[in-house]
C-alpha cells in the first residue's frame, strides 16, 4: 500500500487517549496523538478519585491525568495540541484533517470522550465542590448528606436511586410535570422514602464559600424561587460525545456514541473507537483505559494484515 | 426473594478481583472476596510493569498488587483466604461452597484468573528475570537482545513476531517438524529475518547469575543439547483458565475460558466473569480492572431487578 505520515492516529488527550498511547509507543508504532486543549482529559476537573486501582489512598483528577501524561511522554510518545477538524477515508488510508495540516495513516483510535451538558448557572466554580456527574465516582463522598439532582430521564432516575445508598436526603430537580424515565425506575423513586421530586423547577443559580451549600430551585410556572440547603448537586441532562469531527462516516447511536464490538473496531475498517466517545456500558476511567490497549491491539492486527 | 449471606462473592485477589471489590465496596454491597493464596494474582510476580496507566516510571508488579490490595482494604472490602470448591445455582440463590463451608449469594462475579503453562525445567527461578508469559507486557525490556520462545500455536508465532520489533535475534523452538498456527501467521515467521526456528525440539533447561543467560534447547528425535547464549525466554505453550470449580454450569469456549457478553453476564443470570478467565481479546492489568467494573455494575442492575 501507499505510504503514509503514521501507522497510528490517536484522537484525544483524556485517559483513553493516553493509554492508547502508551501501548502504542511501548509497540513501536509510529504513531501521534492529538489533543485540543490540556492533556488528562475530563479526569483533570474530578476533584478526588478512589475507585482507579493502584493509589491506596485515592488521587486527585489533575494528578492522576499528570501522571498518564508524563508516562506516555517518558515512553516516547509524540504528543501535539491540534484540533482535528475531519477525517477523510480513502480505502487504507485514512487522511486526518487539523486546523493548517493534514496527515495522513493507516489506523486512526478515536479517544476524543464525551461532556456532560451543564445548567450554565455558574456551576462551573463548583466542580469537584460539590458539583458531579457521575454518582458511581463521587456518591461516596457525599455520605449522611443533602444532595440535589436535576433531571428526569433512565440516567437521573437510576443514578439518584443510587446515591441513596449514601446521602440522608435527594431532592430530584425536574422541569417537568412527570419523569420521562422508563416505568420500573420511576417506581423504584417513588417508593424510596429518600428521594423527594421537585416538579416543574429547575435549578438556577447556587453558592457557598468553599464548597456548594444552597442550591436555588426555581419553579418554571410560577417564577417561585427557593433555597434547598445541599451539599451536592448532580446534574443529568444528558452527555454528549465530543465527535463533531467525525461527520457521517461512522455508525453511531440516537445520541451519537460511536458503534463498536468487543475489539474496538467501528463500522470503517482501520478506525478504532474506545473510552466514553463509544457505546461503552459504563464510563469510567477504569473502562476507558482497557478500551484503550484493545484498540491498539486491533490496530497493529489491521496493519500486520495490510503487509501481506 | 429468600435472604442470602450476601449480595455479592467475587472469587480471585488479582486485579479484576480487587477492582470488583474496590466498585462493590464503595457501592455499599454486602460482599466478599475470597482469594486462595495471595492477593494480587499474577500481577505479583511481574517483575515491572510499564504499561498500566498512572506510574510515569513504571512499577513493580509486587508494588501494584499490594497498592490495588490497600485500596480495597482501605474501602472496607472483606477479604478471606479461601479456596472455593464448586458454585450451586439453584435459581436466583447461588451456593458457593469453600473447604470447610458454604456461603448464599445473589451474585457471584469469577475473577479467578488463567496461568501460562510452565516447562518446568527450572524456569520459576527466573520468573521476571528473563522468563515472561506476555511479549505486550514485556518486550520492550528486550531491546537488542537475544531471546529464546518456545510454543508453535498462533500465540506463539504471534508474540515472536511482535518481539522482532524489538530483539535483535529471536530462536522459536518447537517441538515438531511444523508449526501449527494459521498460514498467515507461518508465512510472516518464515519472511521475518530475525527468526530462526528450531525444529524438533525442547527447551530443556536455563542458567544465568542473576538472571537468564543461557537457554538449553534439545533436539527430540536425536536427544542432541545445545546451548544458545540468551538474555530472555518466553513461554507460549498454552494458558489455562482457572476455572476447576465451575464444573460445567457456565458456557466456556474449547480452552475453557468463561464466555461474556459486554456486561460480563455468562450464561447464567446473577453470575459475572471478569479478566483473564473470561473470553477476553487481550489479557491485560487495564483490560482486567476496566471488565470488573463493568461486572459489578451488572451485578447491581441484576441485584436491582430482584428486589422489584
Amino acid at each position: 500500500m501507499r505510504q503514509t505520515d503514521y501507522d497510528l492516529v490517536i484522537i484525544g488527550g483524556g485517559p483513553a487517549g493516553l493509554t492508547a498511547g502508551i501501548y502504542a509507543a511501548r509497540a513501536r508504532m509510529n504513531v501521534v496523538l492529538y489533543e485540543k486543549a490540556a492533556p488528562g482529559g475530563q479526569v483533570i476537573v474530578s476533584d478526588w478519585i478512589e475507585n482507579y486501582p493502584g493509589f491506596p489512598d485515592g488521587i486527585s483528577g489533575y494528578e492522576l491525568g499528570e501522571k498518564m501524561l508524563n508516562q506516555a511522554k517518558n515512553l516516547g510518545l509524540n504528543i501535539e495540541i491540534e484540533d482535528v477538524t475531519s477525517i477523510q477515508v480513502d480505502g487504507e488510508i485514512k487522511t486526518v484533517n487539523l486546523a493548517k495540516k493534514s496527515v495522513t495513516t493507516k489506523t486512526v483510535i478515536i479517544a476524543s470522550g464525551a461532556s456532560p451538558k451543564k445548567l450554565n448557572i455558574g456551576e462551573s466554580q463548583f466542580m469537584g465542590k460539590g458539583v458531579s456527574f457521575c454518582a458511581t465516582c463521587d456518591g461516596p463522598f457525599f455520605r449522611d448528606k443533602t444532595v440535589v439532582a436535576v433531571g428526569g430521564g433512565d440516567t437521573a432516575v437510576q443514578e439518584s436511586i443510587f446515591l441513596t445508598k449514601f446521602v440522608k436526603k435527594l431532592y430530584l430537580i425536574h422541569r417537568r410535570g412527570e419523569l420521562r424515565a422508563t416505568k420500573i425506575l420511576q417506581e423504584r423513586a417513588h417508593k424510596n422514602d429518600k428521594i423527594e421530586i421537585i416538579w416543574d423547577s429547575v435549578v438556577s443559580g447556587m453558592d457557598g464559600l468553599f464548597a456548594v451549600e444552597n442550591v436555588k430551585v426555581k419553579n418554571v410556572k410560577t417564577g417561585e424561587e427557593k433555597d434547598i440547603k445541599a451539599q451536592g448537586c448532580f446534574i443529568w441532562i444528558g452527555i454528549t460525545p465530543n465527535t463533531a469531527f467525525v461527520g457521517d462516516i461512522l455508525n453511531m447511536d440516537d445520541g451519537g456514541f460511536i458503534y463498536t464490538n468487543g475489539n474496538m473496531e467501528t463500522s470503517v475498517p482501520g478506525i478504532f473507537a474506545a473510552g466514553d466517545v463509544r457505546t461503552t456500558p459504563l464510563k469510567q476511567i477504569v473502562t476507558a483505559v482497557g478500551d484503550a490497549a484493545i484498540a491498539v491491539m486491533s490496530a497493529e492486527h489491521y496493519i500486520e494484515n495490510l503487509q501481506d
